[in-house]
């Protein structure tokens, strides 16, 4: 059992690439309610050249940043929107970045939050996430269920959250996610 | 209803981007059954940026490019592996881009054949591909099923098809995908 | 091509069995927008017996009940509520035991359109029944999407529909199912 | 955290009815795996009637014993074919009523083991089956995968399990679920 006053760190990944994303937004009232003693990183994808086996090594140098952020977390934060009913394709390309087997990246077992917003909601992306964070072997946390729809009355618009419904359940999943790491 | 005598054009979409992807493989054994007056054009889909509704217009020139091919298509064939059990992150950045309303490509109602290739089988990344399809309103093939497991047997080693189990296979799927197009 | 004078037969399936069921009310409302010269009929599934391939022969009267309303179907409606982000058990019942190949039943290529309702939204389930009818090899309709949320408020006590966005929806659905019947 | 000491209980669900079904052979196969402090129960679930919130209460008898099992259960394994690319209704139906919020049965957060045979794969129905864990606030266990495949060839003809490889796979997967429990 990990002591909390050892720093813990969470990394956080966006799978909306603009700037005033709802999603980062997300991400970003997440990181406000973390305790000082816990780290937050907001990982880069949007360096990552699409994956290609024949040009998988050596690996890109977004890639290992990647790599090294993700090895040094003891949990993860997923915010994606759904377009198209699913989780977005930068996203995905990079999780298959890091789950090759050479690379070895460390998330076996690591908890991991799935949060989103889009207008008509992000439950089948979810679902489809869920099964990605199974091949991956994380530890999908359950509860609270945050999947934020009819975004528009919820953010300003820079994308920055106001809805206090919702950060309070980012709250929850925060007490969720540190109780994970921890036990 | 349209005549056979008028060229058809099937266009190819490859989730993978290796030289020798099992994937390609299906698709180049799927173009050699098609007849002579059935055009296939296999569209290039890794030049496409990550879509960022931030630089989302002027489009990029690959996503006019691959917009122009998908609106003289008459029906489509995505072929993709099953990384970490869903689809290729390529593959839906591509989908994206094409889905954006502004955009307006001509995908609404064109059949779609669903095919793919993994050592382990590919049924959960077309699940997840289905919901995509039903998002872009596009009419999914249902049978025959192709989803090709115990790749090594059944490509070489330059991912050309060597089994005929596969390619009768394939010759069923052209047939339903011709079908769908002229009814 | 069917000509539109005979009568077409629209059977609906509904997932829900209790007896003022929002699900049940999606069916009655969609009944009272079909025109004159369809014949629509509600199916019976609460009597089929779980299905035992021990005891699957002679198959129940409610079976052979069921496969011989579907068989004279030309579409079919099938609404669910969603229950544990899936769809009920008891629909899923009834579609096992009418997909037994020794039991012919005549659902392949038919269209069928998937709606329902639930306090949180519908969109998972769908998907899975999606999944299944895929299995089944029907033709589901794509478009409008009818899936209806905080139910509360659009149904009344005794389950009847009245909220007028869903029944323009119904309404939409019912043409295109009728279209997907005659082309 | 729980000593091994004390009797731990472990409870099994079929989702096949059948006498000499392969999925019941699993759990037959998983339970011979168990040491001895371990006590398993196979559920019942055949005598559950269809979930009808008009007939929910009083609770059937089959309903109440269902739950009783289940409160002492400190891990569950759940093992269903797939039928037409998803679980079984007879599964879902159980679920359906022990979710319900009135009966209080104690599932959230203790470690379940979906397992499952059939003869061309149990991937898409386990993927809709952890929705459905998810929806219940269960902690799936994600490692050892066991989905067999091929069954004929691993079964004999009463269902007995008699392929070495799934029985390792079996043993894997009760120390980790047993893993699951005491931490």
């Amino acid at each position: 059992m990990q002591s909390l006053r050892s720093e813990l760190h969470i990394v956080g990944i966006c799978g909306s690439l603009r700037k005033h994303s709802h999603n980062l937004g997300l991400l970003r009232a997440f990181e406000q309610e973390l305790p000082d003693n816990i780290k937050f990183t907001l990982a880069d994808i949007s360096e990552i050249p699409f994956f290609n086996e024949d040009r998988e090594q050596p690996y890109p140098e977004a890639v290992l940043k990647l790599k090294e952020t993700l090895d040094s977390a003891d949990a993860l934060v997923i915010s994606s929107p759904e377009y198209n009913l699913s989780y977005t394709g930068v996203l995905k390309n990079a999780l298959e970045w890091v789950s090759r087997r050479s690379l070895q990246t460390k998330l076996a077992g690591k908890p991991v939050a799935l949060i989103g917003a889009a207008a008509i909601g992000v439950g089948v992306s979810q679902s489809h996430l869920r099964d990605v964070m199974f091949a991956l072997n994380m530890k999908v946390i359950n509860r609270p269920i945050v999947q934020v729809g009819y975004t528009r009355e919820k953010f300003d618009s820079e994308g920055n959250l106001k809805d206090n419904v919702t950060r309070d359940l980012l709250v929850q999943l925060k007490n969720a996610l540190i109780d994970a790491i921890v036990t």
